[in-house]
């Protein structure tokens, strides 16, 4: 595999896995994309890729155009583990176009809820440079093909939560201390007061064993991009405080240090291992290594495992189809491998 | 420490741990032990020694002559975990003596039940050996000592399920596939009406996690003890070869290969590891090198670890009282290092 965004570890990298920016937009002279025909769909689709091929920039000149359409449910399914794409945006692919970088950094999405969603997603916390990114690529179609824009409301969306800015700016965290300590139902809490929003995540707010969480931005009206990721920014920075302090705590003790060996172990020695299992365990191995408990094993390695051994992405970079246990047997012999 | 007999694996040892002779006998001239005085305790020992003193035999000669009363709890405790002696004997220590080889194969109880409790263990399937050694121990000191004997109830003991031989011969068998088939119950039936006894053994019955069992013979009036020893011998041959037939099956499966290998996992990265888990996870990689599943390992390796990791005996290897987390965590290194 040619290397991807998430195969580094970046900026508070201990606990940020990554930042994303998402910017939701829309053209004018075309209903949104639920009442479009599919003839206007493809349209649309080939004017804002006309609009990159033409646009002579070296970032526009990156893109793959991908018709949704044409890919098997396997190939779909792992856009959306590698959170390139929305779970609609998989399920229904029928004049749906997805324009995507080689290192997978930069995704648009064409024709989901909105006619354009650009997102960029980077390692670490790493939230203004993301949006310089998504910047370039908005005012490059912007000038090229105009987005509908209100003077009061600002960009015109589809959803009314998304009016204004259109963005929705958010940091993947991996909390595994705060989550063992209970506190991030009050955490979720306290967030959703000042606009953000904590929701689980790898397996959406259920799978809390895995201790992977999204805070993100709700609100898109009245405050700048600037102030929303300023803002975003400095509540992260106090949640990975509290996170380290959580984790200097809980780490003292020998039963969490033997917890963590122990996943370690599962992980060098299973023939046989879920995606859930591998996600939970090597959630407790990050931990490890982010505090010196686990020597020898750097977290770039543990971010690209928890993508890759997502069932389609595994099956797509095994080129063939595979059984439920096949899977199980070929991410365990790929843990192995990597953790070696 | 010295080398001990459990510290090799022998005949058959891919099942059989050990066997195990043990023969009871008593003194003419003196009741038996729970109506003797302190003082007819003491003197009936000293008899004993001196018996074997005075026999200029080089077996005779290797025992050391402990006075039960001089230990310490913890040194009593670890005598019965390495199966030298009853829980009784090294309960009430008053007036009881042991006399004891260095490499522990041979242990004769004085004042247990009855007054002379001969026993001969020895690695794998080796009843006839055992028996030999102990017969010539029961020769030496029938010569010197005299038993009570009846010409038709032959040698009188405390308890009627004893008398005739005096004779318990015994196998320590490792049959974790047959326990995981569920057949164990009904084996256990069937073999107590051809008179030998089943039963599970490293926490008595309870504890059947482990796999390891006891087979013995019940019957000691009417039989001869070659014959008592060949039925057993031959019965343990019998479920040897169920056994292994069970292991090929569930050996087959990836996932007893799975449950085997992350066994050795927890082993080998675990900080913390009480006893019960210690032998429940030993248990499962034995199984697994027996099947050349793990490899590097030996069985000899895991024998004396099986009897090593004992609290008792761990904390009188160390020299030193342990709290219990204290033995955990030298319990798992000490595993993790003879794993190496």
């Amino acid at each position: 595999m040619p290397n991807k965004w998430y195969d580094k570890n970046g900026e508070q990298g201990d606990v940020v896995i990554s930042s994303r920016i998402r910017l939701a937009r829309n053209l004018n002279g075309y209903p949104f994309p639920h009442l479009m025909s599919l003839q206007q769909k493809n349209e649309l689709a080939n004017k804002v890729k006309d609009a990159l091929d033409n646009s002579n920039s070296y970032i526009a000149s990156t893109f793959k155009f991908i018709n949704m359409a044409q890919l098997s449910a396997t190939e779909a399914n792992s856009l959306v583990e590698r959170h390139l794409v929305s779970p609609a945006f998989a399920g229904d692919r029928s004049g749906r176009y997805l324009l995507l970088t080689e290192d997978e950094s930069i995704s648009i999405m064409l024709n989901e809820e909105d006619h354009i969603r650009i997102q960029v997603l980077s390692d670490g916390l790493s939230l203004k440079q993301a949006y310089d990114v998504a910047d370039k690529i908005d005012t490059l179609l912007d000038n090229a093909l105009g987005f509908a824009f209100h003077e009061k409301l600002g960009y015109l969306t589809q959803c009314p939560t998304n009016l204004g800015t259109g963005l929705r700016a958010s940091v993947m965290l991996h909390l595994p201390a705060l989550q063992s300590g209970g506190v991030i139902n009050r955490l979720e809490d306290n967030l959703s007061k000042i606009g953000l929003t904590l929701r689980g995540t790898f397996g959406e707010g259920t799978d809390a064993q895995v201790g992977m969480y999204q805070l993100s931005n709700q609100v898109t009206l009245g405050l700048s991009e600037e102030t929303a990721i300023e803002n975003l920014q400095s509540v992260t920075m106090q949640i990975i405080g509290n996170e380290r302090d959580a984790r200097n705590e809980i780490c003292k003790r020998l039963d969490t240090q033997d917890y963590i060996m122990r996943c370690l172990g599962k992980l060098k020695y299973a023939l046989l291992m879920s995606t859930k299992e591998a996600q939970s365990l090597l959630s407790a191995v990050r931990l490890g290594v982010a505090q010196g408990i686990v020597n020898g094993i750097s977290l770039d390695t543990l971010n690209s495992l928890l993508v890759e051994l997502q069932p389609n992405t595994l099956t797509l970079n095994e080129g063939k189809e595979l059984s439920p246990q096949d899977r199980d047997k070929l991410r365990a012999e790929l843990i192995k491998e990597q953790l070696k």
